[in-house]
């Protein structure tokens, strides 16, 4: 397994061609996902380990991406934290916002493996049903995106909770985002026991500070998980690569390297190559094509794909999407997007 | 009036000290103003030109800001372009959005003195009002902002609809951004006519789209009203300053000085030292402190000014927010920043 082409390319190796993935695969727009989803609500889908592998595996089986990533939630781990959560079809809410020292004090440091097994036993049951096909991606919420959620209690527009909170009381700030950053080092730890062949951190909300915060929050924290995940026991014996991904990356270039994942994550709104010539050769990068590009004909989706391989060149680049994949999204235009990803960064 | 500060900096000459106003400066931070809209809705707000004169002064006469700006909405211009549009508020709807050939077909191209007259009006009593004290800005929505408004019938959080238009279907989006050009800069033109010192033009939404999508859609038809703009009878006799305000711009600083504006809008997400080094010499730029670093404590708002103002040199510069300010902000924190920025940037 460590041998297959999306683990190579994010080991920066030469690879026959560049491998493809894509942000929210196992979702809305596939129909084969929203036939399980009439039975089963989304939370259902999350805890139920055979439903869980059902949907990861169907975009492999159905557009063969060469990376399949755990169907789950980053707002999974707010209960065990916690922090009750629920999931209508508007957007998940936190009844209970976190906004006081009081509330940060009361947050829980848990072990994912008694709180959390399902991941781990839906891990497992895809790990079988892959056997071996493609490599699974294990993922969580880096801490400033998880910290968004607890304190807006919900999806934002302007974040004021959160920039209360990081502005006006620095301390209790850094008090809840360390919590935060030992229970995603933990879990991603756990998902890597589990068979989890990749991992990546999602930093959605990465992207809405200045650059000073950024260096202050957001990407500190993502650098704490990734050493502490570098530093763990699972580690020492399973190094398996570390994405980072923040949505709106391109304000923090100069910084976004010193992370220290394997691979970075590129939103649509830049341009590879100018991510390239900023991060450096140190790390793969991956992205970088518009989700909503995919309501363009397939003609279109092709030329933008081969902008694209043409900017990201052939070393240490995974094709994905910018963000996830919109509900909205007619699969045969994934399915272009994937053959003219093959296609046109073969290596002859 | 030529002569004032904020006009002088706008065209980079020398200036005494660093002007300062704020985006949405009239506004529900303000006591004054949230008193005056206890009595009227916002949009009899809008429309009443003695009401919207009370309240775009409110701030002038609170903080000693150097700019005033129109009290008004971008969206004020759907109506005359035969597009339904209300106000509660959760933020504007438009009930009936525009998707089609047909739709986009019957969009109307329009005379703001004839339609808009009470935005003409406000002018004037404004600048009655104003008596010279500091100058006025006018502003519109820019082209795609606009689009993206009247495509997804109202705010987004992923623009589905737009990018189904802008990919899918783009002589529809092309034929659908002139119109709304036409209609911004006859807008804007308008408004230097009855009075305004300055114009701004406003991209909140100019920052969801790759970089060569950027300089397609939202720069092409922003430089489109610019040119309108410039080579207007208006203008040829009153060439007031042109503000170009991308919220979002880090990925597009290659392309960005294009536009032919005289100021660019700088948001908070980006250093403005590096917005400075990537436009050149040749423009102004106005911001850009977080919104959201209001809310740290006077001492935290001065040091935050104080890296601003270094960064942004003492040429060309005219202090804001990086967007508008957020409503639940301590008027007392505004004082700070503006003290702030006037004793700090004062040359000896």
């Amino acid at each position: 397994m460590s041998e297959h082409l999306f683990l190579r390319a994010c080991r920066r190796e030469t690879v026959e061609r560049t491998p493809i993935w894509m942000m929210r695969q196992a979702g809305r727009y596939l129909p084969a996902y929203r036939a399980v989803r009439a039975k089963a609500s989304f939370l259902e889908l999350c805890r139920n380990p055979a439903l869980a592998t059902e949907v990861t595996l169907q975009p492999i089986d159905e557009f063969g991406f060469d990376a399949s990533i755990l169907f789950s939630d980053i707002l999974i781990t707010l209960p065990p934290m916690g922090i009750d959560v629920i999931f209508p079809d508007a957007g998940p809410k936190i009844p209970t916002p976190v906004r006081t020292s009081e509330a940060i004090a009361d947050v829980k440091v848990f072990d994912p493996e008694l709180e959390l097994p399902y991941v781990m036993e839906a891990i497992k049951q895809i790990k079988t049903g892959l056997a071996g096909r493609v490599p699974l991606i294990g993922f969580a919420g880096a801490p400033l995106t998880m910290l968004t959620y607890i304190v807006e209690g919900g999806g934002s527009k302007d974040y004021p909770h959160t920039k209360k909170l990081l502005y006006g009381a620095p301390k209790d700030a850094h008090a809840l985002l360390d919590k935060i950053a030992h229970n995603c080092a933990a879990f991603l730890e756990a998902q890597v026991r589990a068979g989890a062949d990749c991992v990546q951190l999602f930093d959605s909300w990465g992207g809405i500070v200045s650059p000073g915060d950024f260096r202050e929050y957001p990407l500190r924290y993502a650098k704490q998980v990734i050493q502490l995940l570098r530093s763990s026991k699972t580690f020492s014996e399973r190094p398996v690569p570390i994405i980072y991904f923040v949505n709106g990356c391109a304000p923090y270039l100069d910084d976004y390297a010193s992370s220290g994942a394997d691979v970075l994550g590129v939103d649509w709104r830049v341009g590879i190559d100018e991510v390239r010539r900023r991060v450096g050769d140190g790390v793969a990068l991956q992205g970088n094509l518009d989700p909503g590009a995919l309501f363009a004909s397939p003609a279109e989706i092709r030329t933008r794909v081969a902008d694209i391989l043409a900017r990201a060149g052939t070393r240490g680049h995974i094709f994905n999407l910018g963000h996830g994949v919109l509900p909205e999204t007619n699969p045969e235009h994934v399915r272009a997007m994937v053959t003219a990803v093959k296609e046109l960064s073969a290596r002859s």
